[in-house]
């Protein structure tokens, strides 16, 4: 993985002169990932309809950790092929809390780079898979603006408290806003009807089948999709894609996290639904995701992200089993509230791999800037 | 609205000449609303059981984010009026916190406004509310005391968490302590046995009577009542009365946020019985009124009082139904909760209007106080 | 008890001229009392085992505030005569989180006065004695490597949280890594199924019996040897006695406070096998010893400690009864928040007590420092 990581990185430092298919392709690829800036540069004096599409696509890549227009515009292709209701509901809340953020007079920078709009896109997407009321039903609309409106709320009101720390909101407005509606509306509200959530923790007998080994594979990739609430294999797979596009090493920490997390649940022997659907996976992908975006990539940070993986799994099943209880679904409470943790770690074998929050980008780029700094720090020295 | 605002300003304006009976009822009038200053720095020298009365009367208008001795007697008749015996609790547990924060010898000033006390005569009257043992059960003393004794340790010691953000600590030690004896007490305890709280969530055949409108009008005016556990119109009407007398503004927002969270209870189709008694209604209108106190009275903040008023009344029947599970009411966490992320809230176009904590006080004269500011430095920026 | 603390000083101050058996074993007594900082100093330039040796003896003692590898030893002792299993189940999570402690490159001081171990080993003892599999299930030393390693992870990171406000880890770690592995095994796991917790609140059935005192007396020993889920009598005198050589006043306040929650118990009427298994009495215990370690000893700390221990023992009944609705024990979460919110107080007449963190060691040190400190004080301002 660390091989791959460094190819990219190559390829992205070797000058790019015109001329030739084969740097054209080259170098239209590098214009395509990782957080291009050139573009959002470039968007600046442009129009506002197209500088609020840009945005939008940026926040949906957001929710999976990554800040690239292309890999949003992939996610929501993804999320369209998996279901068209989806996709609307979830572009509808990521725009009513754009909206809000607007309203509200949040930071411009932040707006444009799509960091008020993820929450409010997770919302939406999360009320259409637990509304037991079918497809188009237009009702739901109302709850999801609302929704999206409030995740605004609480991300510029979070913002001061986590940012004590240097750490991010990220999704805590989402897990609040999702956990207070369900808990709102229930099971029986007549006019916004809820599946209740299962608890992952199996009655014994209903793990006698076999388990089935590509199955559990499948679950793996889906535990990626998962992340956006999508259960085959088709938009996982071009998720996963997604993030390919922004960073090869978030691509293989995905699964890698994702897998982990499936291990942990075959442990504590979780229904194998769960397993199957990905639903165990997702996040220990979020958690070794977070590390691989938070910190710079090398063979400490490596083990750490293993770590938070595990650590996020077996949280999920612990949270899920508690919020079962009263129907309520654990969501990425586990991988938030881990990742949140693993930001403030202290010890000095990490602290120095850690990238203060304003200067995250992607992995090969912090990689790139870290060696460019340690190089020049390195020279300084010898001078 | 904002008519009776700067009409309320314009009468404190103008200059106060002796003579004339209308003047006098004037100056008398304007000597009794907002916080009655005069009256707290007349009392400074006096001797020391009626600087605790002041102080004790202070303390009950704080609950309802008033700071007047005038509304507090108010206040106190309503409860008498309501109920003899929850009078005497609400008392007792005001005196215990108020005794203790001389013992731990917190700031003088605090204690003679009543910042040390509403707690405790919340804790006390929720005591007596949910106690199934009847009226002038004695024993019920005991832990009326020492809940009021255990509001002013944490707020004591939440003080300075919350103050790091320039927050109150407003009414989470009540919260606290509250949900912390019902669950240690539970419904069958031989000596202090209390009602199970019903989660507003309704069965579907509950609701099949016709909704009744006039009922539904009173329970607007009873949410405001329901501050202060008190469930009849009458001593509602004069909790009210108490609010106008403070500030004609937040009287209005009292009503205005009753009404949107009993809207919201409908829109959630929550039992009728809290509709018609108040219960939907009190988070909403506290929500309402916390950012009449906190932020200075503009049509956006007007505008952020009635989101936040949403979002106390959701958030409240989502706490209500997980709580009522385990049989716990939800009391006022979520006005507590959202109030206190409001105050947070970093967008520019709202921050410039929050005021400072130790600024707070009437909305009428934070409004008076903002315009002679603001006129100051338009002239200073003339010259 | 004063004059206890007295004499000890006394003691301590006398000068300690070479001669005479009594004063050999005065001097040698003298040595193992206290935080033996003498050894500490005299360990560092030894080899390693004996260091972690040490260390991981401090960490034992750590679990009950105490900071004395002779206390460990003690209670070691005592954990061994309980049960063998429990004191290896114990070594090796206090094993497991120190070594991940010295991976994560912790502070070293801090890791070799125990301060990363004892979270680990107390989450290896619930995690035995919640297992229903039996003793010598091997199995189980999986999860407890994992939990004491979790347990690092969670205390490096709520460090720089809590430092914020001068407030230690304490058992944070703990009771939220032992309450997420019991929410995610359950009771039905068929690697790792445990035993189900009783809520202490009881139906009035199972009180009928006579109360008997002799057992209740039992039971407030007991409650000291809980600490460490010990619940024979001689393994907690053993507990109790290792108390006592790092500090009289600390084991003073260890009886004391759980005869108070004992009797808090009662006033309750918890179930009466809670009383005489000392279950009720720990967290008082540990919430009394919390104010005699931050505090400087005085009759006004000594008022808070009693306080302390009551608030204590009642929201353990609390949660108890909340957690054992889900099957959870309520463990030492409400002495850990009870003794968190302690250490904020911020009245001036308990404040001027309050010892910085770095500068806690034993009450009897504390009390000498600070007369010191006075006298010099006193000295220079009579100059």
């Amino acid at each position: 993985m660390a091989s791959i990581g460094n190819m990219w990185i190559l390829e992205k430092n070797t000058p790019q002169q015109p001329g030739g298919l084969k740097q054209r392709v080259v170098s239209a690829l590098l214009y395509c990932t990782g957080e291009m800036q050139q573009l959002h540069t470039h968007m600046q004096d442009k129009f506002f309809p197209l500088q609020l599409a840009e945005c939008c696509l940026r926040g949906i890549s957001r929710v999976i950790l990554l800040n690239n227009p292309l890999s949003g515009a992939l996610i929501l292709a993804a999320l369209l092929l998996e279901s068209p209701w989806q996709a609307l509901l979830g572009m509808l809340g990521l725009l009513a809390s754009t909206c809000t953020a607007i309203i509200l007079g949040q930071d411009c920078e932040e707006i444009s780079t799509g960091l008020h709009g993820f929450n409010g896109m997770l919302v939406a997407l999360l009320m259409g898979v637990f509304s037991s009321a079918g497809d188009w039903y237009w009702w739901l609309l109302l709850p999801v603006c609302l929704g999206g409106a409030a995740t605004t709320f609480l991300s510029s009101s979070l913002a001061p408290v986590l940012g004590h720390w240097d750490l991010p909101v990220s999704v805590f407005p989402f897990n609040t806003v999702i956990v207070l509606y369900l808990a709102c509306t229930g099971t029986s509200n007549p006019y916004f009807p809820n599946y209740p959530a299962q608890p992952p923790g199996a009655p014994a007998s209903t793990n006698l089948t076999q388990l089935h080994v590509p199955q559990l594979l499948q679950g793996v990739v889906l535990g990626v999709g998962q992340i956006f609430a999508c259960g085959t294999l088709g938009p996982s797979l071009l998720i996963l894609g997604s993030v390919f596009l922004f960073s090869p090493i978030l691509a293989v920490y995905a699964l890698l996290g994702s897998g982990i997390s499936t291990m942990a649940g075959l442990s504590m022997s979780v229904q194998h639904t769960f397993l199957y659907s990905g639903l165990s996976g997702f996040n220990g992908a979020l958690g070794c995701m977070a590390v691989g975006v938070f910190y710079i990539f090398s063979w400490r940070t490596h083990l750490l992200s293993i770590a938070n993986a595990l650590l996020s799994a077996y949280t999920d099943i612990a949270l899920s089993n508690l919020l079962g209880v009263v129907g309520l679904p654990a969501s990425s409470w586990a991988a938030t509230l881990t990742g949140t943790l693993v930001l403030l770690l202290t010890g000095k074998n990490l602290k120095e791999y850690r990238i203060p929050l304003e200067k995250v980008t992607s992995p090969e780029q912090n990689l790139r800037s870290h060696k460019q700094w340690s190089a020049a720090n390195t020279n300084a020295t010898d001078i």
